[in-house]
């Protein structure tokens, strides 16, 4: 759990690390006039991974991200992103627009299309507004800069209600240090029409592209493969990873790996916190099951049980609708050797519910983030999964909303 | 779909078949008074069936019928069922709780232990009040009536806003009729802390325990395991059935089958329309899929997806939500030949949205039964699903009870 218990160390304005300069601008894709395209450069090329939706309508930028990554072997120069629009299911049209997109990038810095990587996020369904995308991006690759990574945050952020950045330093061999920072947008697919999460995540470190993979999969596996909003997988979500190589002196492996799950750890957490209609984050902890899988079934179907969820919300201490969760989960479970607990309290134990004051479970369900513990006493599992209080407010928003 | 298809056709009071009597109490289990102790008796015996939750936290009295369904071999006398308090997580005194009750049936009903049946439904983890139960049994036995099956079903529900019932006539090969009676109570686990599905079906035809097994899985399997509310299955769910044998003339068995099917596609349509905060339903028609099971898959994800119910609810024609939900079922696709339609109006299709009138395709998702059809074009593989519009109403009632 080391990943996602590292409590959010979100500043204002993290920094790109070496070898990364980046701008957004307004293309006029929002009606508001805010940023709605950011690029993120690396002129002198990167290692680049990437960890792509698995549904099936995954849109036409990831289709042409999927192909580039793997024509370029894992290189990189530039990484455009446009919020707004999802460029999903939009056909042949939408495929050319991405492709359109790609090329424009690759003339305006200078390198081979197959270097470019791209995502879009916003309606489904809609095609992109191609003409004023194009004609923008000479301007937005020539504004690219070092230093603060919110300018490009704030251009691929949809609905989110505030920008979400993580960094990290590693000791580098030669006394120097190593910078881990990353951007993250939306939360599952939470939004009205939106489609949704992406995350890039960069580094200044030295890494092959097969290195770099590894070490994401690590990242991703024990953090954003650990949230649920709303259990609906987007047809735009996209983790990214860069290393420039540039901090010019190698790091340990085991220390650059952990600030690159910290850095995704703490994303994913904000990504949660950042869910609409968020008021109180729910996180199961599961050990002792009678494997890693069912650990993981009994944590992830606990926290995104709607009745659970909804327990959540109210601050009620309904720990039936917990039991009964982990009961259908399909995961092993002995009624007698199942232990419930939350805020140090033990709620059920040997096959009976426990007598608790009730006041302090009451309070341990009022805590802005509910803990729930299952023992399950059966094995060495453990796991461990994040979710949020379903609310009406998340319903009002995506009833309200009409296309 | 034939079970589905069929409108509702629940009357104020069917009547129970020949061979059954019933009748409801208020035993104190219930702070309102309303009835909470329900008994329905076959005094000449009856074949038997059942299906019961696959929760592995099955509630006491689950576990009891279970084991009594198979040592009597099929054959019952009685069936006791009570509202307010589900005896689940009650641990080896809920256990005890559920034996003491049969044993009561048995001797008011003069029948073996085994010929009883028995459920409970309402909250998780709280003993019965068993004394005061023990001591209405025998008054309970004693005003058991024919006739109509309204009193039984009151003494069943928990916070269903009304009774669900359902009949049917089948001609029997001597010129009468066999009568098939349904009633249910609740809608999954969508009640506060409720334990939840109980659904009765009673027949005067005659059949062998495994012949009712068999119809009975046939009319379930249409049915009940076609509906959701919330995706949370209960510790209490069961589904009964009883042959009495007493028309006295064989039926048909495809017309008693067709029945069978069509009282419990009344009952499952009716706990839908009864979920909490229900406001209006949906429907997801799939065909054209690579195989059944694919076909179920897509509808089923698609009709639980939290975005496509918050669409309903708003009454908004928002198809990306259900492309982008198909897309994620796990369901083999092919973006090029899907086909997605609402009220005679294709959406998608060729991979790309097809251009509609706004205001047809808002009436479509603004009915009282929104209906929306998939054809895959992959295959023949058809199937449906059940659900309803998730709203503010359903979480703030699910949210605010406190135990």
């Amino acid at each position: 759990m080391t990943a996602m218990e590292t409590a959010p160390a979100i500043t204002t304005a993290p920094l790109w690390p070496r070898g990364f300069t980046a701008a957004s601008v307004s293309a006029g894709i929002k009606s508001s006039g805010a940023p709605d395209m950011a690029l993120l450069r690396m002129d002198a090329g990167a290692s680049a991974a990437a960890m792509f939706t698995t549904n099936q309508f995954a849109a036409a930028p990831i289709q042409a991200s999927r192909r580039n990554l793997r024509d370029s072997r894992g290189h990189c120069s530039a990484l455009i992103i446009n919020s707004g629009c999802a460029n999903a299911a939009t056909g042949a049209e939408g495929a050319a627009d991405a492709e359109s997109i790609i090329d424009a990038v690759a003339a305006a810095c200078d390198c081979a299309p197959a270097a470019v990587l791209t995502n879009s996020t916003g309606v489904i369904g809609k095609r992109l507004p191609i003409h004023s995308m194009l004609k923008a991006i000479p301007a937005l690759a020539a504004a690219c800069t070092d230093g603060s990574c919110e300018p490009f945050e704030r251009g691929i952020m949809t609905t989110d209600t505030q920008p979400k950045m993580s960094t990290r330093t590693v000791a580098a061999a030669d006394g120097g240090t190593i910078r881990v920072t990353g951007v993250a947008k939306g939360a599952g697919m939470i939004h009205p029409n939106m489609a949704t999460m992406i995350v890039a995540i960069t580094t200044d470190a030295e890494a092959t592209p097969a290195e770099l993979d590894g070490m994401l999969r690590h990242a991703v596996d024990r953090s954003f493969h650990r949230i649920s909003i709303d259990g609906d997988t987007s047809t735009n979500d996209a983790v990214f990873a860069f290393a420039s190589g540039q901090a010019g002196a190698p790091a340990d492996r085991k220390a650059l790996q952990k600030a690159l799950d910290e850095v995704a750890g703490d994303l994913a957490r904000a990504v949660v916190q950042d869910g609409e209609g968020f008021t109180r984050g729910l996180e199961v902890r599961v050990r002792g099951a009678a494997s890693a899988e069912d650990a993981l079934l009994l944590a992830r179907t606990v926290a995104t049980s709607t009745l659970v969820r909804c327990a959540v919300t109210g601050g009620d201490p309904n720990w039936g609708r917990i039991v009964a969760a982990a009961g259908r989960s399909g995961a092993k479970l002995d009624p007698e050797s199942l232990v419930v607990r939350t805020g140090g309290l033990t709620l059920f134990k040997d096959g009976a519910p426990v007598t608790v004051d009730k006041a302090a479970v009451e309070k341990a369900f009022a805590q802005p983030n509910v803990v729930v513990e299952l023992d399950v006493g059966l094995g060495a599992g453990s796991d461990f999964f994040l979710s949020s209080g379903l609310t009406e407010a998340y319903v009002r928003l995506n009833a309200d909303y009409t296309t």
